[in-house]
């Protein structure tokens, strides 16, 4: 169990520190990456993954409720390790599980701060609201919860079935498989909500957001956030038991 | 045949879902995408392969009719399948033709049917209807509809000659190399008529164009939907046989 | 002898299609691309080197002179070929060179002509004549034919030199590397003189420019002809004697 | 020590002349590339590095200080080599630590120079000092000395820290991986201060920048200077600690 804290913790931080740090660049004042656009965050989120799949592939690199969630519901018996490499195989128990989404709350959290920290100065530079949120966690376009919600599961039901999809095929490609599919769901299906498609990656960057004392921050959405937590859970789950099909 | 029209359908709709995406994100009204340019657009439809493929690994994933034909051309005698990793393969049968066209243009319908579903408010929001076709189908800059046949019958020959030529080159890419060939199809030769490339990508988008009730929407364009249905299926078949002499 | 011909024309034509179609699509009018910017650019050639390496494979995909002198620079006694695939191997002979390089001009003429034949009637709707030109051929944003020589010699260089250098490595990525390596080489050495690295690349599109009937075409500044052509040829050569070092 | 010198000069050259070269690209007067925007010199400087790690391949391709002295703080007693490929292995000995901050300071300041040659006329053009500088060195775009080292110390922990867990992971990714986390990198965490997260990246064209006769150019901003050394170096040894509990 310290190796599911330790690796989802750190590669869920690592995950909230590049993808929270891209929309950081993109969006707040005076940064050098600012207005560079929605494939630049697209890309960011993607690599973000990249490197937090390295931090925590002694678990599995789930980082993302959705991925434990879908897993469970494909019937999955072993969330990760790799005993070829010398890495405990991981049960899928009910511990493991609450230690999993326990662990990727924190990490989100932990990788939110460190955003913080990194454009400290920019964010307070910054005096719109809704952008400094934004860094932090998601919001609609256009606001109407039903069909923002069944956005999310079905961004959500790509990212998870497509992984699942991943183990029936060969391939070297490693965790660049995953960065290019979170790359993809982004360009793709991120336009209406801006694709959480992960609930601790919304839900502890928004609780950050609303402990942290940052100037011109407004209020952190709590209306909305329902929407990004249920729907990735709801997406990850119908993955998982679609994919029992295939 | 049961394999053929899970898989087929499955991935074909995954390659719609993400390609009609990335197409609506980036030119629909209000998205977060809005105006993220045609490189976008590329590797937004790059990586919907990229899916689309290991959804449909078991049936060689074809995803496109140009692809069916083509390798048929080209005098493969199996068109799908892995007996390595335990997957009956498919025969190229008269029979397994028909099975995976049916299946791409029901698998292209399904996905531009969720496209339609994931940007619901921004198609309600959108008021040009050429907008608003352009998220399902083709359609030219130029219309001169013998120039534009011709620039499908390229694009799409070099889709299936490549994809042809991969088969005799070690390389560790797997669906990786022909989601950058479709990134370069698209990039190089997509200017003039958005590269359908894809008779059933095309075609079943279209119908759903016209079958939908989406505020706005103008008439379907169909005096120009034979070019990406025959010139994607002349460049396949052209490919298949050139490939011949290599 | 007739397979240096077959592949290294056909990889050759490839390169060139899906290269000068990137550009075509760039800065012709009315293109959907129109305006892609710098980025596509690179990453359209990059992906050209990609297809074409694939297309040449059996023949070692040289696709340009500078790398099949680079290669005789650097001692090698063998061009091409496979054995371990069946492809029988290409001595580095006299007559083997001039294969090679009269194989690579007749390939980037037919590339060239395919991209004027997909563009065709947006060559016609161009009043230009300098972007009518910079489809074809490479030309200075600064002239001073010294320094454009010196930058052409250094571009070309770091190209052939990582290539040899790929040779040392052990590495999955086959044809993606040179073509990353081709998008770095145009991102970073590309700003004055807009990258021919390759003197087939260059001459064979101007003699096309010179020939074919386009409204609105100027000159074919043959004044700057020998720059895009010595440059890469020097850099080659330079690389492979280089190369002998490590 | 021969081999540490040729190929770490090598190989930092080759970083900071593509690395250097695609700021010089976007940002220099009358450049091709010119406005191109910061995900291109994010892609530009990944493949710089992608670049530079097959040319210092038999060192083990550290061309940063932060690197070598994050494996030190990591217990490495090997710096390179791979007696696989009869590349002599090089141990962590406090003279072979000298070798590769010596040759990397020098790599890097043939680099910047090899950048001025290549943009010799965009130079001369070019008119605005602190645009000149930012083609050498980098720079915060909010001056607050703390909070920029922090930045640097944070980047450059991610750097070394996910490059040391990529040897547990089995990929056949190679170069590009490190290439990939070093966009990662810069599109989220390089919005401060530029990301220069490599001592010698910084020091050395700094100094080349003092030296070389560029008109128009002003101060070299050595008062900035040590935030980009000691930073990374703060950074890289943190990694090394820290993926000691990994």
């Amino acid at each position: 169990m310290g190796t599911i804290f330790l690796h989802e913790i750190a590669g869920t931080a690592m995950l909230l520190l590049l993808g929270g740090g891209v929309v950081a660049n993109a969006i707040l004042a005076k940064t050098k990456g600012n207005g560079g656009g929605w494939l630049m965050i697209n890309i960011g989120w993607g690599l973000a993954v990249f490197a937090g799949v390295y931090v925590a592939y002694a678990t599995g690199a789930h980082l993302n409720p959705a991925v434990t969630l879908g897993l469970l519901a494909n019937g999955s018996d072993m969330f990760g390790g790799n005993p070829d490499l010398g890495l405990a195989a991981i049960p899928a128990t009910a511990g493991n599980v609450i230690a999993y989404l326990v662990a990727q709350m924190i990490g989100a959290m932990i990788g939110a701060l460190l955003v913080w920290v990194v454009y400290k100065n920019h964010f307070d530079a910054e005096t719109d609201p809704g952008t400094i949120l934004g860094v932090f966690s998601t919001g609609p376009e256009i606001r109407s919860l039903g069909w923002n919600f069944i956005t999310e599961v079905i961004g959500t039901f790509v990212l998870v079935f497509v992984i699942i999809m991943f183990g029936s095929t060969p391939s070297g490609l490693g965790p660049l498989a995953v960065a290019l599919l979170v790359v993809a769901v982004g360009a793709s299906l991120g336009g209406p909500t801006g694709y959480a498609i992960n609930s601790a990656r919304d839900l502890g960057p928004r609780i950050m957001h609303a402990i942290l004392p940052i100037p011109n921050k407004g209020g952190s959405d709590w209306g909305y956030a329902w929407v990004p937590v249920l729907g990735p859970i709801v997406g990850g789950v119908l993955a998982g038991l679609v994919a029992l099909a295939f």
